[in-house]
């Protein structure tokens, strides 16, 4: 991958106060731990209010959260009084979302004037292993106002 | 689609036990509203709880609950004492998720042994309209204890 | 789905000089079946040349032409003097592709002024029986010069 | 990526039979250059049979070649007497497929005893400068007769 630059000098102001709004975050805990260009990084904590039938993180709230970290990792890259949203992703499982922590990664693999594709990992850790949970791959766009 | 037939009478029970248990489920305030053989409906409403910036639902949360129609749907083919799990998905955000409610249809494609394929159908209802907002393709894995 | 309208009246003859530009559809063998507002239908037959190593068509193969109904589907919305490429796609493929012919149609899901959404499918033909190999849903963007 | 190994130590005879009898690998002219455990690299032309509408090499194509390099990166790991057959793939087009060369590189993610993940990338070589014009994530299952 080549060195990205973000063209908006406030793209982290941007970003953060995007993701304060974002009230699902709340819901789920979940921290943003790292903006830079072209890519963001988001944690949060196991909890059961988050949980599928064998008490694991359901593989949406793992999806929500690395979609985030998608979406704005993108959002970095692109102007100041745009908007970024979410067209499609896909997500592999690779592993019950099993951790007392979870690390979600965004990676822009490529960035265009309307179209930025991501990809994602999601990152479980479990007694000081770390482990790949989850892989997204993921097309955002940029609406300009 | 060919009429699809559950092996295990009690598919039902199985199913709403294991909805019982996905901790997500309540967070999301969502409730099962339809189980037949090869299909499951999920509903929930808005709430400011599970947005996205633009006070929308954020699209993780309309994967999470279409993620758990599709396997549930899976689900009710599979044999007694079967565990189902999600190894991938791939959803498609055809319009902002914008709504008092929204509907999540779960339908299997294609019931194997191992693998199942399910496609995934989100109508919000707003006003009285209703409008598909997002479209899933998901792959279940049935693991036999 | 509702119904779909061309805005561009001459879309059949924009649709079909595309298809024949297309090197690879010569050598597939494929023919270019129907053509309406927001949908397409390819078909081609079972040849030694498109296989795999047990003998049936090559997933990618399959891939190729769906992924062409699809783009054809979308383009027929398009307005005249624009161009279709595919963002990405995702296919299941949900039985080996024996047969000895197999029809490939794409349809348009969502149509908006830059991105459109298709679901394509893919039956083959064996023994006079149809069974769906394989599903696809698909991203294309519109390009006005 | 923790360090992958072959089970069977005679993977690469086996791999390089399978992809001798893809016949659609004839017809693109496509050369299996490397494997190794957990990897497969395919390399092909531009030639003029393969294009799209514009001249480039049709996205079905590069697909087809990306996904022969996935599964083969799985078929490694696999145990002799197996088959290696694709789930699923997704793939993200991030520009058109020009170029005078494309190598086609299939990487193991996550290998299971069923379900195997990999990631492939498509890398155009035009005018010695290299590209990623496509990345795909996909599920192969192995079947053991």
């Amino acid at each position: 991958m080549t060195e990205l630059k973000a063209i908006d000098p406030d793209y982290e102001t941007r970003v953060r106060s995007s993701f304060e709004k974002q009230g699902v975050m709340k819901t789920i805990g979940a921290s943003l731990i790292k903006i830079a260009p072209g890519e963001a990084v988001i944690e949060f904590s196991h909890d059961q209010s988050l949980t599928q039938q064998h008490g694991y993180i359901h593989a949406g709230v793992v999806t929500t959260v690395v979609d985030s970290a998608c979406g704005y990792a993108a959002y970095t890259l692109m102007p100041a009084g745009s908007e970024v949203l979410t067209i499609e992703y896909k997500v592999n499982f690779m592993s019950p979302a099993k951790g007392e922590r979870f690390r979600c990664v965004g990676k822009v693999l490529k960035s265009g004037r309307t179209i930025t594709v991501c990809s994602g990992e999601v990152i479980a850790v479990l007694a000081g292993k770390e482990i790949v949970v989850a892989s997204m791959q993921a097309t955002m766009i940029c609406l300009v106002k």
